[in-house]
This record gives C-alpha cells, sequence and structure tokens, in this order.
C-alpha cells in the first residue's frame, strides 16, 4: 500500500550511520509506495513529541556529502521507551499516514522495532518494519559485523600503530602507553587496536578486552615483564574492563556514571586507562601516559572504512528496498562470501533472532595468552578496514661501530 | 671540505619528522662532500654513547615510505644535556670524521645545536651545523610555523568537527564534551581545533588557551550559558591551561608530573580535561564527557597534512643543501609568501634568533571573548591543514507540521 516511510537513528553515533541514512533516502526516492520520507529527530522521540523533517527531497549532492558526515544527521536518543509509548507512535503514525518504518541502530533499536511491529499488528494497522544495523561495538548479533565497526577498528588500529612507533622513538624517557577503547562490554575494538601490527614487537603488546576478568597483579607483572624486555609497553584496554568480582575498573577513579537505559557509560568517567596510568606509576615507578580518544574513534572521518562506508549505504538501500517489496520484521544484515579477496552480501534475518541478543568477541579471536589477537581474528577483521594505509618503514641501516675516542 | 654528516632527532616525535629525515638523506646523498651519513639513536644521547646507524645507502623505496612513517625513526630524546657533554660530542665526532651536523627539534634543540657548534669553533674544531625546524606546538620563534604543527592542527581540526555532530546528534543525552589539545604552554593546537568550523554555532563553541589565566568560575558560567543557549555544548581546553596564580588545572586530579627537563607534561597527569569532565558534572549536574587523544594528534599518519609534510621533506632537504655549500650556524626556516593561495619558501635564520625563545599565540589569533579564534587566525592556519576534507552536510528537509493524533 501507499504510504509515508518513516526512518531514525537510534544510540551512539557512528561514522557511517549516515551513509546508511543516505542508502535510505537514495533507495525510497525510486519507489512510489512511498508517498514522502520522513526522519524522525532524535530518533523514537521524535514519533513522541512529532518532531519530523521532510527527507522527501534531499538532493543527490546532499545525499553524497551525508555519506561522509560524521554524528547521526537526524538526531539520536538514548531515550528508554516505556510500554505505552508504543501505542502513542502508532497514533503518529497513523495521523501522518506512515505504513513503513526504517529504525537504525544496535540490539536495544531492534527490540523496539520488532515490539512495534507486533503492536501494530495486535491493532490491525498496516506497518512495514525493517531494522538497519549499526554499532561500533561489533557486539549485534546474526549479522558477520555490523556497519560502523570497521570504521572505529581503521581509527583504533592506526591509532596504536601511529603512536607505537611514537612511544619507541621517546624510549629513553617515556615507559609506558595506554589506550583505552570503547566498546562497553565487548572487546571488538580493543582486539582491532592489534590488526596493522607488522612485527611482534610491534604496538599494542598487550591488549585487554572486557570479555575475561581482569587481575591488577596479573597485569602489573604482564607489563613489567614487556617493559624488562623491550624498554617500553604498549598497552590496550576495553573500556568495560572488569575484575573477576564484576567491578569496573574504570569506575575506581571516580565512581560509575550511568545512561538512561541504566548502563554505564564509561567513556563518562575517567575509564580504566585513567585509574591504570596511576596504578602503573605508583606501584611499577614507570613513566606512563592514557590516550583516551573516545568518541573520536566513532566519529573520525578522515578514518571512514570505504568497505564500510559501502556497506552502511547497501543496508540502508535495501531495507528500503525490502520494504517496497512488501517484506517486513527483519534486519538486514552482512554476510561474508570470502575473506581474500573480501566478498560479501547483504541478506535478512528475522529481528527475534537480535533484538536484545549481545555478541561478545569468541575466545578464539585472542591467542592463547588471551593478551593478543589470532590470527583468525585478523582474518575476519582486516577486510573490514577498508583499503589498508601504506605500510610503515624502519631505516636499514646498519649499526656504525663504535671507536676509541681521539685524545683531547 | 670532505666528512661525515650527522643527522639527529630530538623531542616530541611529530607525524613528519621522519619526512625531514627523508629530506635530509635524500639530498645528501647527491653531494660528494658527505663520505658517509649517520643518523644518532635517541638523538643526542646516540652521540654520547656511540649509537648511530649508517643512513648512507638508505634506498629511495626506505625514504619514500619514511616520509609518512609517525615516530621518529631514529628514537628521539628528553636527554637534559650537560657542559661538559659537549666536549664529548665533539671527541666522537672526531674520531668518525664528522663535520657536519643537523639536528632536528624545538627552541631547546636549537639551542644546544648553538652551543655545539660554539664549542667546536672554540677547539678549533671545523663542524657545519644546521638545525631543523620541529615542534607540533608551534611555539618556536624566528619560522612562519613549524614542521609537525600543520598535521597535529588538522588531527585537531577534524576532531573537534567530527565529534562535534556527534555531541549535537546525542544532545538529548550528552551535555558536553570536553577535548583536550596538547601544546604544553601555547595554545596553538587547541585553537587549531576551531578552524574547520562551517557555522558559528558549530564546534568547538569555547577554547581555553594557556595564554590566558583560567578562572573555573567564569568557565562555568560559560559552559552553562551555551548549554542554556543551544542545549550542548563543546570545550576544548588546551593541556597547559593555568589558573592567574600560575597553577595548572591539570595538576589537580593527581599532581604535576615533570620530565628530565623538569618541565610538566600535562599528557602524563590526569590533564584538565579530566578535572574540568568532574567540575562541571558535580557543579552544574550536566552529562559530560572527556577526549584526551594526547600523542595520537602528533603521530595520526591518517591526519598527515600534505602541505606540513612538502614542508617537512623541503626543510631537511635544504639543510643538507646548505652545509654541503659551506652554509653553517642556521635554523632553516618557513617563509610565507601568500595566504591565498597559500605559497611558501624555504629561508634560513641565525641560531641565536631561535634558540630558547618561545612562541606564544598572540592575543589577536583569538577574537574579543579570548574564547574563540579570530578570522586573522584562520587566514594565518588554515592553509597549513593541506588540502582541506570534503564538509560535512547537514540535512535540507522541513519540519514536518504536527498533527493531532487520531482518536484510538
Amino acid at each position: 500500500m501507499k504510504g509515508v516511510l518513516v526512518v531514525a537513528q537510534s544510540g551512539g553515533p557512528s561514522a557511517v550511520i549516515n551513509a546508511s541514512l543516505a542508502g535510505v533516502i537514495h533507495e525510497a526516492q525510486q519507489h512510489t509506495c512511498f508517498s514522502a520520507i520522513y526522519g524522525l529527530v532524535h530518533g523514537i522521540e521524535g514519533a513522541l513529541n512529532q518532531t519530523m523533517l521532510d527527507l522527501t527531497a534531499e538532493t543527490q549532492e546532499t545525499l553524497a556529502l551525508l555519506q561522509s558526515t560524521p554524528g547521526a544527521a537526524l538526531g539520536s536518543s538514548r531515550y528508554k521507551i516505556r510500554d505505552d509509548d508504543y501505542a502513542h507512535i502508532l497514533e503518529v503514525f497513523e495521523a501522518h499516514n506512515v505504513h513503513y518504518f526504517i529504525y537504525m541502530g544496535g540490539n536495544g533499536s531492534m527490540y523496539v522495532t520488532q515490539r512495534l511491529a507486533a503492536s501494530a499488528a495486535e491493532r490491525g494497522y498496516d506497518l512495514g518494519v525493517m531494522g538497519v544495523p549499526k554499532t561500533i561495538d561489533n557486539d549485534l548479533s546474526a549479522t558477520d559485523h555490523a556497519p560502523g565497526f570497521g570504521s572505529a577498528a581503521r581509527f583504533m588500529a592506526l591509532a596504536a600503530r601511529d603512536t607505537g612507533r611514537d612511544l619507541e622513538a621517546m624510549a629513553t624517557f617515556d615507559d609506558v602507553t595506554i589506550l583505552e577503547a570503547m566498546g562497553r562490554n565487548s572487546g571488538w575494538l580493543a582486539a582491532a587496536s592489534a590488526l596493522l601490527k607488522q612485527d611482534a614487537d610491534d604496538a599494542p603488546h598487550l591488549v585487554y578486552v572486557p570479555e575475561i576478568a581482569f587481575d591488577e597483579d596479573v597485569f602489573l607483572a604482564d607489563v613489567a615483564a614487556v617493559h624488562d624486555r623491550l624498554g617500553y609497553v604498549f598497552v590496550v584496554v576495553g573500556e568495560g574492563i572488569k575484575d573477576a568480582d564484576g567491578e569496573f575498573v574504570g569506575a575506581r577513579t571516580f565512581g560509575p556514571v550511568h545512561d538512561t537505559l541504566g548502563r554505564v557509560v564509561h567513556s563518562l568517567t575517567g575509564g580504566p586507562a585513567t585509574y591504570l596510568t596511576e596504578l602503573v606509576r605508583s606501584r611499577l615507578g614507570l613513566q606512563t601516559r592514557n590516550l583516551r580518544p573516545g568518541l573520536i574513534s566513532r566519529a573520525f572521518s578522515a578514518c571512514q572504512s570505504n568497505v564500510d562506508q559501502a556497506e552502511a549505504f547497501a543496508v540502508g538501500q535495501v531495507a528500503a528496498r525490502h520494504l517496497a517489496s512488501g517484506a517486513s520484521g527483519m534486519m538486514v544484515n552482512l554476510q561474508r562470501l570470502a575473506d581474500e579477496p573480501y566478498a560479501w552480501q547483504v541478506g535478512t534475518v528475522p529481528l527475534d533472532e537480535v533484538a536484545g541478543i549481545e555478541k561478545l568477541l569468541p575466545r578464539h579471536y585472542l591467542d592463547e595468552s588471551g593478551k593478543m589477537i589470532s590470527t583468525t581474528f585478523t582474518e575476519y577483521a582486516l577486510p573490514l578496514l577498508g583499503t589498508l594505509p601504506p605500510p610503515l618503514t624502519r631505516l636499514s641501516g646498519r649499526s656504525v661501530i663504535p671507536l676509541q675516542r681521539s685524545a683531547t
């Protein structure tokens, strides 16, 4: 049937969530079943308070620039949806003749999409819904990976590689660098920081993920051992690392901070890197600095992966196409056809196979030590960084043989 | 006369200090007066302990990759030189038949270069010396700007622009983002964060530089005022901001940390962003996060400015060329011929006009408020970012008129 298509963005933005929005709009403009294309401002909040933009006539020029514009152009939200909100949203949709809905987000958003579809079905209201995956954390199930992860992974891999060279250069003064990776409960981005290592002793040397209980004494021993061997240590910690009792390391400096959904937001606290910097300095007496790029890792336009951007556009495009053809109740997903050369296609999966399920980093994506990635992880994740940057080099010159100084 | 050329890197690395090294080696390979090209490992420490690499035969392929390799390929140093070191260095130079010396660094390194030349003259030892400017802080006098600044400025400008869009998207939850800029005592990089603003209300909204005394109450009032107006606030603070008594704000969380030269190293402490995040949260009750990219801003290969890289290569090249032609006792500098289109040339300046002088951000590079850059600063600094990235876009769609919900 003919009706308005509503599209919305939810949760933390990524470097490419606007590429997905561009894909939705570009595709929807080709289908006459969509009488108009509306965007909800600040996610589901835009439906509840009827703040919507008419995107029907966005130009191709805007859509092209939108693909490389970070943030969430419609505005996003961490609004905690209430049970009675679904009926209100459907009333607004009915008033505006909305019969199609595309929601971009993580597993929480997929749950909302599914609930909305169920509410519409209950009241006999015709509403086609499609979910579009988005999360830099990559913790979304039923898709090979989530759009947004590849670009954030590219940032983290470059940040570790490049500042690793900086640390190495300053090794006669600096001892330890601690880089904090986003990813709430999962270590996907912490692991990604090791993807561009050229040699075993390149940065990072130690990677701590939230999936493995963090022990301060083991950590200090690990750092001391690498420092004894190399003279410097590059450490990556996932923001969500916890000890064996489940206490967040990042909450030890200033205490935890929660979002509207009751989840700890690590980047709002001192984070584990701040705490561990002081710990290493006080316990090991090593000169230690921390790097907390935080949102830069998810927003940085200069690190958009061309693979990630193309996939993000495609999932948006396919979501609109499927709605136009009458499909509903699905999340568009990414399916891997081959690692090398990397090949992918867009598919679909029923929303109930995704909603609310968190995909943690599998143990076999780390090596035996649990503190470094495995080759299996590299095979999985490296293609997602897009076109690889040129490798770094080292001087090839041989050491000059020391000579006796002349008498003076 | 014929002799060995020694080259060394000093102080904090930049994204392009290796481009300068490539320029030196590439040029020196063309001149027969250089019987060999040696690199000191870890700066002047490499002379004192005779740790040197023979770079005479570095290939063009290595030199090409070296230009985009961050860190300092020879190793750098924060060694505090002693008065009797100069004689020891000259003994080593004499033993190895070294008659040419190129030192890359900031104003401290230029002072060392000058002192070494004076020591050589005193003992009648033939030593040609040239300084090559390098500092991301841009606090070096007698040059229009320093190689390394343009790339770090590009990182900061992109980081503020891109995460500004992220903050804006999340404005119904997030209130304040505080981005910390490197730059010890100067606000050049903090100011650079505002270079890619497209509109007056784009991030950053408030920029605090070390040159202006920081007042917590004024800061809190500034933040509250912008938050009242826009609903979110993007703040940039220079790592070296101090109060009217000269106390570093960044030392308030964990106390100050010093380097071997007795200077406070802000990135080794909690930094002002960590402290101010807690201050805003506790005093204004606003949801606040901080971004502390630290060394990522000076090392990030994906943000190398092509202008900065070309200039860094050129200053290295010209230093070697001048030495070959018999010049000495100078620092190579960058001279601006025009702002728009930007044109530059390489010149020289006597070392004693540079050594030990710190160039702070001039007041007229900020607007009347002292918390935002002036158009004069943009004219000065924008060309140094290199080829500008594509602009960000916004959706052009009009607001949909709210309707009465249908009765249910």
